[in-house]
This record gives structure tokens, C-alpha cells and sequence, in this order.
């Protein structure tokens, strides 16, 4: 392939090199079991110490705060599942929003349908805002837990995490947010927020695939999501992924130092496209909040057009992007995220996701824009809605 | 470190060059999100696919049989925890063995203790195995699955999985292998040995940590141990750790194409190392089958001292060693396994296991033979119980 401009940041992101330059040793090196009793393995306990020390200061959390996951989606499922059994007999029920990852929805339905929890799923804002006053009237004697994401993984938009964190912790409620886009991309502090339970994955921030963590504050009651051996201070079994865990620390450490000029610059880029993109395309809206919004996040809606073909058209051209959330792709169903902020079926079915990463240049996006006019021409020049549109507004 | 022996590969292993290879080009070249859209991410699922295979061809399963996990323990407690919850209305009985894995053991104690489980350790006589007759007693109508590992971590020890897999397939009872150290050291047939979910970890054979498998067998009812995305035929959510399983394909089918020739040599150099040591040390026995013994593993109980002593002096030799299983390590608990054979806590708690390699040479062994029998006659001159026992047998 000649051309590839990957848009799709979002999704999944390429491993930066000096983060797979400090994994390799882990592989075939220091490849020793960190609960085994010999030098070779004190170096791989030493390596996961350090892992877990460079993530604990992206968050201002403490080391033992943080325990390594198989990714966001475990860490999620932790969160609920065991804050749910050990706190259910005080009360079953949870609050969540419309707009969380599957990761949270589907674990809250689990819960619902099989062990007896209630879950409030909270409404939002046209602009994918979670209301505060919602939130307070939906609190119950009965409520354990409050689990709002930090950043929307497909309209960008970023949550007051910091009021959520208050109320919660006003009415003694336990608070987790999913962070798995807000890691490393917009500044955290767990005490700040008043966040119990964070979850986050590597592979969003430049780190290797397989790996997350969860932070749980000290204090804070959880059992076991995975049970064996004594790993993680007997919280999380299974040996530790101790190529995958340096991998995250060294991503989490390059991600926070290089934060601010690399957020900076995407800014800039994302606000150049979606200025481009929404004043050269006819029939086209921004989706989600404009300025509490993830730095590198552009997601807008074309009427008349179809978010699959767009991608087709799109990969012909070397352009990486996306329709929504990566894990859903291959669903027919519109974004529920979409459908939330109050889009129609028909409009939320032709959106396009663009994610950038520090490697995007205004060139990229000049040439995507170029693409994105030839093919949305395209696609509406067959599609029958616009044809349908078009007789009527002549 | 000038000289290092490395026999603690039942712990973990070297991965190997090849597999690294393999892997590399997922981090940084290839690293699409397998769920996206475009030809970056479909070279994913393309790897995903072949590595499936590759895995799959090891047990005579169907590639869409094999469901990628974070690892061995996770596919444990998802075997026991998604059927139990399923089952549990038919009935809520599990058997398995004394001697599991505490992946297995806590997740059973987990189901008891909050989930209304109603489990059976079977015993297993002085070498490990577990008797058939007992089995077949233990099953009643409300026996839902049945767990027994297919070797054993500690004293290495084959378990009769054929009969067994028989057993349950008489009674229409699941039968469950955790099957980590044994896959790739011994063939296994799922079909042949009536098998209907097994347990399986990359890192036990030259494989990457941080990625294991469980085998479902088609029909198998069973629910998602963690809800989200829709990867793996919707059973397991998160995005695949690509570089993992491409590594966990190539290790899998270098395994299985070295399995005769490279077990053979083990099998041999394993009967050196527990002639000699059993002739030229006083006072040691062989924990374990004798025959029905995983090729590569030796374990050795040395009367009058203490394992933890002898492992330290080890690493001061350069020998990689462990006193059983690397998860409990840390832990001053004699070996559950150990006591599960019969010896008593003084001798369980002298215990040494040397877990061979391909790398293993005869001249390693007989460098680990010449320090052994000095240290362990240093440890038996500080030892009380051995000046005690030289005073009542002079």
C-alpha cells in the first residue's frame, strides 16, 4: 500500500518504538516468573515495581493503588462486578450513563439480568454532557456505585468528573470512571476528582495491547475479579504480562511528559479539520461538545450517506477512520452514543469517526478533507434519500 | 551474573527467538484494531485467524473453538464460574482434585462460599493420580462439571484424562483439563480424551505472558466471563492483544513440531537428574508418578531442611529453582499438593522442584548434582531435626 494516513487513534494506536525497545529484554532477557525466589526474577518484580510507579504519577495515585489488568474492558468488569457482590446486600443499585463503553453496559445488563442489580442509565445532553441535577435525583438510599466514563470513546466528549467525583463522595458512594480515553491525553488526579476506581489500556496510548489497570484507592473494598494465584497482593492471579506491564509504564511515562505539547498541537489539527470539514460539506453536523472534548477527537454526521461505505471509500484511499467504537464495528445497529446525544437513526447511521495522533500532520488532513468532498458527492449522488431531499428543496 | 542454569520452566519460560520475531511486526507495523474496518486491521484478523489455527491443530479442535484469553488462570475461572452459573439450576455440584492449580482451587472456594457451590476435592494416591472409583462415587444428579488438570504443576504428574473425559461423557457432566503445563509437552486429542473445555497458557512453552486460551467445544453452553466488545464471537470483550497471540500461534506450533524429539531428550536427562540425585544424596525421595510424569519435570523432597534455604543457596550458584508452584511462593504454607500425596509438613517443606528445558544440557545437570549434594549436606549440618535424627540412629 502506498498511501496510509491512520485517523483511527481511537481504536487502537501503533506502539511507539522506545516502547517496544524497553519491553524486549522482558522477552527472552529477564524473562524470569516476578513470584519466583531467584535473582532472574527479582528483575522482573523490580521492572513491575517501576511500571507501577511511572502510572501512579500520571494520576497522582500511589503505586499499590494501581493493579495491572488484561486491559480497560477486565478493568471495567471489575469495577462493577465486584463492587456489586460485596456491597449488594447494602444496597443493588448502580449509576451509570448512556454513553459508556460496552465494557460498562453489557456488565451492567449482566448484573441486572442475573443478579438482581437495578442500574439508572443517566440521559445526557445534546452534547453528550452527562447533567449533574440527573445524576443527584438519581440517587438512592440503595446506591453502591457510580460509574461514569471520563472521555466518550466516539464523540470525545469529556464529563465534569471532577462534580460527579463530589456528589459521590457526599453521599458516600463509591466512583468509578471508565479513563480508557482520558489516560494519558487530558490531565488526572484521582484525589482531585474524588475517583475511587479508574480503568485505562495501554494499546490507546502508544503502549502494547493485552494490558490495563485498574486503580482502586486504598480502602477502597473489592474482591477478586479473577482468582489463583497470590499475584497483585492477591487481588488479580494469573502471572504477571511483565513485557506488557513495562510496555504501559514506559507509554504512561512518555504519554504524561509529552501531554501538553503534543494535546496542544492535535487541538490545533482537530479544530482545523472539523472547521474544514463542516464549512466545505454541505449537510453535516460536529457530534459532541466542542470544547470539553478529547484533544485529537472529530466525529460529524453527513446526511444521506451510509458511515460503511464512507469507510470503504475511505480505506481505498489510505485514510484509517472509523463509524463509531471500534468494538461494535461489523453491528448494523446506529451508535448508541449517537442516539443518546439525540440523533435520528438515518443521521447517526452516517458518522464518521477521525482519531488523530501525534504523528498527523495538516497535510494529512488537507488531503482527507480533498477525499472526503469527492466521496461524500459520491456516495449521495447514488443515494435515493438525497435524491428524495434534494427534489423537495428545489 | 557469570553462569546461570535456568530449571524452573513449569514457572515460566524463555520466550523464544522465533516467536518474538513473529510477534514484533504487531506492535509497530501491523497494529490495527482487528474489529475496525480497513485493510490495516484485517491484516490483524488475519493473524488472529492463522494463529488460531496453529493452536487449535495442536489438540484436534476447530479453530472457532479456541477463545483467546489474558491467560491460564483466566480461562480457569471462566470454565468454572460461566458454567457454574449457567448449570446451577440444573444442579450445583463440581468435583475435582486436591491437587489443582489455585486457579482452579480458589475459584471452586469462591463458588462455595458465595455462589451456593457444593464442591468435591477428590484425594489422589502417592504419586498424584487420581483414582477412577473415586471419581465415578462422587458423582451425584447435581453434578454439573468436572475439573481435573491434565498434568501436574508441581510434581508433574498425568492424570488418566481419557478415562475420565469417559467418566463424564457416560454421566453427561462437562468435563474440564486445566491443561497449562501440559500442552505442548504431551499430545493431546480433545476429541479422543472427551474434553470439553481445557485451560492454556502461552508463557509455560516459549510463549509470550499475558495470553492463554480456553477450548470450548462447539455446543458447549457457556456464558462471557468478561462483557463488552464483541471479539471472539462475542464470548470474550476486549480488544485482542495481537502481538500475544501471534506469538502464542508460533510458540503453539513450535511445540508441537519439536514435541517427539524434544521431549525424548528431556525425558532422558529428567532420569539422569532423579537417578543421580536419588542415589547420591541421602535421605530424598521422588515426588510424583515415576512413569506418568510430564517429561521435563523433576521433584525432589530432601529430609531435614528447608526449601526456602535451598533455593537461596541455588541462586547463589546460578541455579533457577523453585519449592512448587511459583504462584505461591512467598507463601510459608507446605504445598498443598505435597500433603495431598501424603507427606507429612516437615518433608513437604524440603521440597525442591528443577523444571527442564530444551536448553538443558547433561553437563548442566551434573554442575546442579555436585551443588546440591553440597548444600544440602551444609543445610543438614545447621539442621537440628538432622542432629537429632544422626543421634538416635547412631
Amino acid at each position: 500500500m502506498s498511501k496510509r494516513i491512520y485517523l483511527d487513534n481511537a481504536a487502537t494506536t501503533k506502539t511507539a518504538t522506545e516502547v517496544v525497545e524497553a519491553m524486549l529484554p522482558y522477552f527472552t532477557e529477564n524473562y524470569g516468573n516476578p513470584s519466583s525466589v531467584y535473582d532472574l526474577a527479582a528483575t522482573s518484580k523490580e521492572a513491575i515495581t517501576k511500571a507501577r510507579e511511572q502510572i501512579a504519577a500520571v494520576i497522582g495515585a500511589e503505586p499499590k493503588e494501581i493493579y495491572f489488568t488484561a486491559g480497560g474492558t477486565e478493568a471495567d468488569n471489575w469495577a462493577l462486578e465486584a463492587t456489586y457482590e460485596l456491597l449488594c446486600k447494602k444496597g443493588n443499585h448502580i449509576i451509570t450513563t448512556k454513553i459508556e463503553h460496552h465494557a460498562i453496559l453489557h456488565t451492567c445488563e449482566y448484573l441486572e439480568k442475573n443478579r438482581g442489580a437495578r442500574v439508572t442509565y443517566l440521559d445526557v445532553d445534546e452534547n453528550g454532557i452527562v447533567k449533574l441535577e440527573d445524576l443527584e435525583k438519581a440517587i438512592t438510599p440503595e446506591t453502591i456505585l457510580i460509574s461514569v466514563m471520563f472521555a466518550n470513546n466516539e464523540i470525545g466528549s469529556i464529563q465534569p468528573i471532577k462534580e460527579i467525583g463530589q456528589i459521590a463522595k457526599e453521599h458516600g458512594i463509591y466512583f468509578h470512571t471508565d479513563a480508557v480515553q482520558a489516560f494519558g491525553q487530558v490531565p488526572i488526579d484521582v484525589d482531585e476528582y474524588h475517583i475511587d476506581m479508574l480503568s485505562s489500556s495501554a494499546h490507546k496510548i502508544n503502549g502494547p495491547k493485552g494490558i490495563g489497570f485498574l486503580y482502586i484507592r486504598k480502602g477502597v473494598k473489592i474482591r477478586s475479579f479473577i482468582h489463583g494465584g497470590a499475584q497483585e497482593r492477591k487481588r488479580r492471579a494469573g502471572t504477571e504480562n511483565v513485557p506488557g506491564i513495562v510496555g504501559y509504564g514506559a507509554a504512561a511515562e512518555r504519554a504524561a511528559r509529552t501531554m501538553q505539547e503534543r494535546t496542544e498541537v492535535e487541538r490545533k489539527l482537530r479544530d482545523y479539520l472539523i472547521e474544514r470539514i463542516t464549512k466545505e460539506i454541505p449537510y453535516c453536523r460536529l457530534n459532541g461538545d466542542p470544547v470539553k472534548r478529547l484533544p485529537n477527537n472529530v466525529n460529524i454526521s453527513f446526511q444521506f450517506i451510509e458511515g460503511e461505505s464512507l469507510l470503504i471509500f475511505l480505506d481505498g484511499a489510505g485514510i484509517c477512520a472509523s463509524s463509531g467504537s471500534a468494538c461494535t464495528s461489523g453491528s448494523l445497529d446506529p451508535s448508541h452514543v449517537l442516539l443518546a446525544i439525540g440523533l435520528p437513526h438515518e443521521i447517526a447511521h452516517g458518522s464518521l469517526r477521525l482519531t488523530l495522533s501525534e504523528e498527523t500532520t495538516k497535510e494529512d488532513l488537507d488531503y482527507v478533507v480533498e477525499k472526503l468532498k469527492e466521496i461524500v458527492a459520491r456516495l449521495r449522488d447514488m443515494s435515493p434519500l438525497y435524491e428524495d431531499f434534494m427534489k423537495k428543496n428545489k
